[in-house]
């Protein structure tokens, strides 16, 4: 795929991993080897799952990882305090030289995913795998928020059509972009976004606006003449002026397309009480002859309006759904972050590194991990996270500790199937994963979600998905706390 | 400049969008002149005003909109109901030859705007006119609610120095991009963002992250081995294990860079009591002979969290600003729209439109709008919208009526200085406004910001600043609107 940017995204970082690489240069440690861990802690909007995104927008970032000489002639223009070049040349040379050459492992797209588990694991160059960190975060941060929204969206939609209609209101360009595709990846049925139409296959949809309607000297004839220049994309918006004079006339006017051998596909509905006015409609429309023609409704929808309307008996066959979705209105940023787990001494053995912090929840789990997710008849059972350099017995039954809280433990029966989540994407900076197409990507975020227990996709209180540390390993990490806390305080 | 994107972007609209100017097109209406107004109709975070922002990329993508053959190939394979082409292909050629010929006014980036006040004006083919609609609302919604949130930011600091630091939950690579843009406009003094400081030629800044201390043994060393490789960037980050410790390695580590003949900047918090560690890193640091410098705080900073640790007598000196600021996180989407206000008659003559709605709020202003400024002693004392093909005559004290208070009325004198907000900026497609620097923009909006009474700045229920309709145009917008409900119910 052609490249959205037209411009190298070497320097889409934060100044400090340029000043961080040349200190590691510096001190003859860039190519020093370093294992980093992209996770998030809790799930957004107070649910109890993510569905991880972004990961092939993120791998097409590293394959084009080059840093050009406009790029670098930039960073030679950079001062420090004292007024003097903040990089010597030498260094802006290396950068040019630079390939990307770490290996990755990932989680696919449209998994689901929770808490403390590495979404993606980066292991190289400490230089290059520090300087890719704010990129990785931009990218899955935002596609992982915005997937997981779409399906809880999706969910109050109890399997009808959710359009995704956010562009006008989205962050940006590329996040009304990335939007529409992580939407679709969570279970939208299509955009109104063309370039991301265009760009990811994604269907789109749309008919037309209350511009067009008044531009016309009737609501009736505006009708009429959308249907004669598209007989086979009719919706018509009813709410200009009043609503049900307007389903009046898209009835009108979808007796004429039925004259003319077309068929009206519906009407929209954009604001008042949805409720009363899709029953209303519906019947109008049932009576007129067109029981088949769609209800769409739109108007600041989300998933609590959804289900309200589902509750209400709300006669709406396809969900329109713009800002709340594509900005993820009630909580528009993921918390992930992209943390130092582990280096490689000298001879060749990895040291474990944590960050200490008051609040516990925020101490990183330290050394190279993996996750096995475990399975039972009724779907997901429990994840374990443990340490790659040190796994679990394969005949033993691993028990996982909740490092949250340490009472709360399982013990896992070898015998229980499971999958290790993280898969190689890149070795020594490449690409070694066939990329899925996007709706595969999307089957595979409707399969996992339907392997989740209902109550963990509740809004409110959602049961606690199983999630650990394998014993041993939780061991160690308390080990390497008090070890670090004893050094360092 | 060169654009951001690699790929054309005429495509960047929603699918009605170009079904509405397929109808227009066929119906033999697409060169029928029209006006559309782009506007919001209450400022963002529950505030008294916006900062608007945006123009000079909107401009750029209406200098550059060019329908390419991908493009059209792409158009021409999109399906109705029925399977068959939603465009035929003459429409297709049309797309192909045409260029963006409509008139834009505008209000120059870097204003003070309020509700209802059209923040830009599109005059030319209905065709044309519609079809940016989105791409218009995505990029100056985006850029005015983040410009917006950074005044509200610096206000807090108090003129102390804001740094943007929010690429890595922003909404996007270029939510990202856009958003430090919007954040210098506001009054950020930098950005992290290096892509963006290059793109605009923003300060960027950034020292290093907790993953370089944990890289090495100790935080002492690895302070020492930062000083060494960059004695002129140094802000030493010291929360990593124990935060007043790691004051007193910074304080260690700022010596030796005296003694080399280099200052330290400063430090940074990150997590913790930021009103209790500032007050005692200063202590600290002025107790060591260091009392120039700085301390940057980060850490979900927001205007409120400013606010508070300023109240308390925090001793930061530098507010690191991320999420809250790029994403503006209490209110991610500012809700701009984009309304055909009147369609030039065959005469000549101008008619004006309306779009009813049982919310009296969301009834647009109809005709050509602009808006003139009053301004008195104190600075801005009111704005008139008003009706350019019915100007109030110059020699009378024109009234103003809040339309969604008809008591909220206001004479102004003819003698009160003012101005017209809305200037050209494009005319025939062509650009011919030249665009400020983004310093220049930025020193706007600093002077413009101090020309609003404080009590509108204010965060809690901001004193209303008065924005009224003229009151000839009052009575012409009061009797459209009857004339249209006669009509049409």
């Amino acid at each position: 795929m052609d490249s959205l940017y037209g411009t190298s995204l070497s320097l889409l970082t934060d100044l400090y991993e340029l000043t961080m690489a040349y200190g590691y240069w510096k001190a003859g440690r860039g190519e020093q080897e370093a294992v980093f861990n992209l996770f998030f802690r809790k799930p957004p909007f107070k649910g109890g799952y993510a569905l991880a995104c972004g990961l092939e927008p993120a791998l097409e970032f590293l394959q084009t990882l080059r840093f050009t000489d406009d790029d670098l002639a930039y960073l030679a223009e950079l001062k420090g305090s004292d007024d003097q070049p903040l990089f010597e040349v030498a260094f802006l040379d290396y950068l040019r030289d630079m390939r990307f050459s770490c290996d990755v492992d990932a989680i696919p797209e449209g998994t689901v995913v929770f808490g403390n588990e590495p979404l993606v694991r980066i292991q190289g160059p400490i230089l290059q795998a520090q300087i890719i960190e704010t990129a990785l975060l931009t990218i899955l941060n935002f596609q992982t928020l915005i997937a997981t929204k779409a399906a809880r969206v999706c969910q109050s939609a109890q399997g009808e059509p959710v359009l995704e209609f956010g562009l006008r209101r989205a962050q940006g360009i590329d996040g009304g972009i990335s939007a529409s595709r992580a939407a679709y990846i969570g279970g939208c049925a299509a955009t109104s976004n063309v370039l991301a139409g265009k760009r990811y296959g994604i269907p789109v949809k749309g008919t037309h606006a209350h511009s067009w309607v008044m531009s016309f000297d009737s609501e009736a004839e505006a009708f009429a003449a959308y249907a004669r220049a598209l007989p086979n994309n009719c919706i018509f918006l009813v709410d200009t002026y009043n609503t049900l004079e307007g389903v009046q006339h898209a009835i009108e006017a979808g007796k004429r397309l039925r004259e003319a051998g077309h068929e009206m596909n519906g009407i929209r509905l954009d604001s008042g009480d949805l409720a009363y006015l899709s029953i209303e409609a519906r019947r109008m429309l049932d009576e007129a002859g067109f029981p088949k023609a769609s209800i769409v409704a739109s108007n600041d929808l989300d998933e609590y309006l959804i289900r309200s309307l589902k509750d209400q008996d709300a006669a709406i066959t396809v969900w329109g759904v713009g800002t709340n979705l594509v900005t993820a209105y009630d909580q528009p940023a993921l918390g992930g972050v992209y943390k130092l787990a582990a280096l490689r001494r000298n001879d060749g053995t990895w040291e474990p590194k944590i960050k200490l912090s008051e609040q516990t929840i925020k101490v990183n789990n330290p050394g190279r991990q993996q996750v096995r997710r475990y399975r039972n008849d009724r779907g997901f059972a429990a994840d374990m996270i443990y340490d790659l350099d040190a796994p679990p017995a394969a005949d033993q039954a691993p028990v996982i500790i909740d490092p949250n809280d340490i009472t709360r433990r399982k013990r896992l029966s070898p015998e229980t199937p499971s999958e290790e989540l993280l898969v190689p994407v890149m070795r020594a900076g490449k690409l070694v994963y066939p990329l899925p197409s996007l709706s595969d990507v999307r089957q595979r975020a409707h399969q996992q979600l339907a392997s989740l227990h209902p109550t963990i996709k509740r809004f409110e209180n959602p049961h606690l998905y199983p999630v650990g540390l394998e014993e041993a390993y939780y061991q160690r990490k308390l080990d390497l706390i008090l070890k670090m806390k004893a050094i360092n305080t």
